[in-house]
């Protein structure tokens, strides 16, 4: 008996090791798979969660996300949702909290001589003729250098930045200074070195011209934010070989060519006068459009210009402040994005503007063509929006990397405060983009996933600065204007 | 001798004493005089003491002053000057540093519905008929009362005194209760209610209307700030005789007349088919034109009405967003100007508008008339300045009291900051107030003599109840689109 109870106690005493070390093995094995199984060890990493705002996809089902976020890694973006959705999903080294803010791709100004904000305002409600003649062109002669250019470009951009635009179409005289400032700035460019048949500031003939920009071409060559491009100025100041010896510099370099087309009543006069056709007929004839060309103003285009443009893929860029200030005209908007153009939304420049506000253009934009149609329908909220944003970066021929919030493009995105008065109580997001919010309700910019501009405190500029070499220029051009010998 | 050497001492101490006496009174009266005669004690009495900015006054001459001055006593202005002048002639008992801002008169707002700031892009990009029809009016018919009018209207003033607006113009329902909520916030207002041949959320008939209006008249004559005025909406919404009694009402009560005159096309189209007429012609005859008269749009004129509105000194507004929004028309501004008409500039409800923002309404009116007319030089920039100051203050028929910056008027002034990128850097005040700053830079705002708003902080209002009260009347207001039966 006592052997039967000392088996049975060894048997009981076996079977509670045994059962201890099964428990113990479950319990370890649970708790390591518990470790390896943990929601934050399962999270992706992303260097920027944006969280809780109402994210403005501009995707092409146009998505409009109530509480929504948007996970950046590295200068892109890997996903777009709701917040719920991707906090569970990410884990953010920097997050964002957007509640109370308007999400959405960094705004898209298709045109601008940045460097010209040193001239805002400089000479106003004159013809064509007196603004240029005697002040621009003057202006420009006497003022001009590279020191010029990088600080109106630095001006320019912190104008632009603090209006939530991300990218920016320039044209103008040196280039490469361009490109240098907005590269430090952080900001997205296609910069445009202009080719022009009479002396120019940086270079004195085309020859001169061209080789400038093809070092410049080279120099920026693959750079993540700029892109580096040809700009014969226009058909009215460019001779048929200017025009084409530049595009072909370009072609070669697969450059974007930007060109201003058709942007006054008396370029489409020339026109008719001197080959019988119109600029766009003109250009076409002489093998400049192409899906590689971006076209400002495109104001006098008759329906079979619209089809060359379409033809073509031709981005064309709409100016309604400084078409409107310079009375240009206006263009057919309406038709071209019937007939399937890319449009994009534009400034120009601060001499004939006065500024660089894109909210401005988007609030323009739809009342000029209602306007002007006598159609309170016409161009609606949301094309204008599209406008701003991915139709925007098509007419640029980058909708491939910006324009919209969606996985794998580029992560350039604004935060829009939508708390002022000015924009509340708020019905539809699209309306309010562009009859009631502003320029100054953008918070937050990012760019390439970079945070540029926070609560509105600049990042990447000295604002100081800028503004105190802007007064120190206005001097000096005030006084060139007065007394040409002073500078 | 020890006689004459005494007498001699004698003399000598008399003659000291006696100087000593004489020169202790110079001394007294000399001090006596300084204390009288010192700079401290000669120095006028200021209120409030305005130094140091660009003082664009508005008068006559168009006086730019420099490191400027304004001082004021009371609710008045009692001199505008250089800093140093008034500073040496005024102790101020409240001063402003101006330094980096431009000094100007407040801007006057003609013609708007500031209670619709509820309805703020309820609806957009639609015609004229769904918009009134499917939105608006059903709208207005399920929500509009007296509370939602004090609070509409109360955000409609924050998002107004935030722009630098420091007189509006006024037309919609319980109109006793837009007076009461204006008078709270320390504006100025031309509060006209509503007459119109149908039911309207606050009177039912148009004799109940006209009793309210002359309750609603007695209740406000003479108040420091409120105008209260007779607003007969339109010409195609009353009858002639319902014009004519409200006419007749306001005159009695020598009150003011605010009327929307000639807008759309459609109205000028049934005002010739039903009278043969133009509607200016039409109200011409019915007796309704007067120099007590303040038509809203003024679109759809001709020569002859032109002269008309002229001869009657009939004020007329122009409100360009809105005019371009709802595709009303283009009001010959500059004919009119030339016409020697008084021309105020406006915003329009925010229905129409989306928002209450003179600078911005300042740039589009210059824009609008140049494209309109293809010529870039039509309305300068000065000219539309004064469209919102002392222009505007004609057209309200408040010159004597309003619109630019001279001793004797009532200190209505707004202080709008230049050192903003944007704004930088400024070669002409009159084009960067139109065509560069915004109404965030508006920095701050005396109405009367008194403070409202001071470097942005709003003194005289509850920013963030208005905010929360305008958010629920929102969700109230939609949800009542939705389903009618919901309120």
């Amino acid at each position: 008996m006592k052997r039967e109870i000392l088996r049975a106690r060894t048997v009981s005493v076996g079977v509670s090791i045994l059962w201890f070390h099964l428990c113990l093995s479950v319990f370890i094995c649970g708790a390591v798979g518990l470790l390896l199984a943990s929601p934050a060890a399962a999270k992706e990493k992303a260097d920027l969660l944006v969280t809780g705002g109402t994210v403005v996809t501009m995707d092409a089902q146009r998505r409009v996300i109530e509480g929504g976020a948007v996970a950046v890694v590295g200068d892109s973006i890997a996903a777009v949702g709701t917040s719920a959705d991707l906090e569970a999903r990410y884990e953010g080294a920097n997050t964002i909290d957007a509640h109370g803010a308007i999400v959405m791709p960094g705004l898209i100004n298709g045109h601008a001589h940045a460097a010209m904000s040193l001239f805002r305002g400089i000479a106003d409600d004159l013809s064509l003729d007196d603004w240029l003649h005697k002040y621009i062109f003057p202006a420009e002669a006497r003022n001009v250098t590279e020191d010029f250019v990088a600080w109106g470009t630095r001006l320019g951009i912190l104008e632009m930045l603090r209006s939530g635009v991300t990218t920016y179409a320039d044209m103008y005289y040196f280039e490469d200074a361009v490109a240098r400032v907005t590269k430090e700035a952080g900001m997205r460019g296609v910069l445009g070195e202009t080719i022009i048949d009479f002396p120019a500031p940086d270079n004195k003939s085309v020859p001169q011209a061209l080789e400038y920009t093809q070092k410049f071409l080279d120099h920026w060559k693959g750079d993540a934010l700029i892109v580096a491009a040809v700009a014969p100025h226009s058909m009215y100041t460019c001779s048929e070989k200017t025009l084409q010896d530049a595009a072909a510099l370009a072609r070669r370099n697969d450059a974007p060519i930007l060109i201003h087309i058709a942007e006054a009543p008396f370029e489409l006069e020339q026109s008719r006068d001197k080959y019988g056709l119109t600029p766009v007929a003109y250009l076409a004839r002489a093998g400049v459009l192409g899906p590689d060309v971006v076209g400002a103003h495109c104001i006098w285009v008759d329906h079979a210009d619209i089809d060359t443009l379409a033809h073509f893929g031709v981005g064309c860029i709409h100016n309604p402040s400084s078409n409107m200030k310079t009375a240009a005209g206006v263009m057919p908007v309406v038709e071209m994005l019937a007939a399937g153009e890319a449009i994009g939304l534009a400034t120009d420049g601060a001499a004939s503007n006065n500024d660089l506000d894109l909210f401005e253009e988007m609030d323009l934009a739809a009342k000029l063509q209602k306007i002007a149609r006598m159609d309170s329908r016409a161009l609606p909220a949301e094309q204008v929006v599209a406008m701003a944003t991915v139709t925007g970066a098509r007419a640029l021929h980058l909708e491939k990397q910006i324009g919209s919030l969606e996985a794998g493009k580029k992560a350039d995105l604004i935060l829009v405060d939508t708390s002022a008065p000015h924009a509340t109580p708020m019905y539809n997001v699209y309306s309010q983009l562009v009859y009631a919010l502003k320029a100054s309700d953008v918070k937050t910019v990012v760019i390439g996933g970079k945070i540029v501009m926070q609560d509105r405190q600049m990042l990447t500029l000295n604002e100081k600065e800028i503004l105190a070499k802007a007064r120190d220029y206005k001097k000096q051009i005030a006084a060139s204007l007065v007394n040409p010998a002073a500078n």
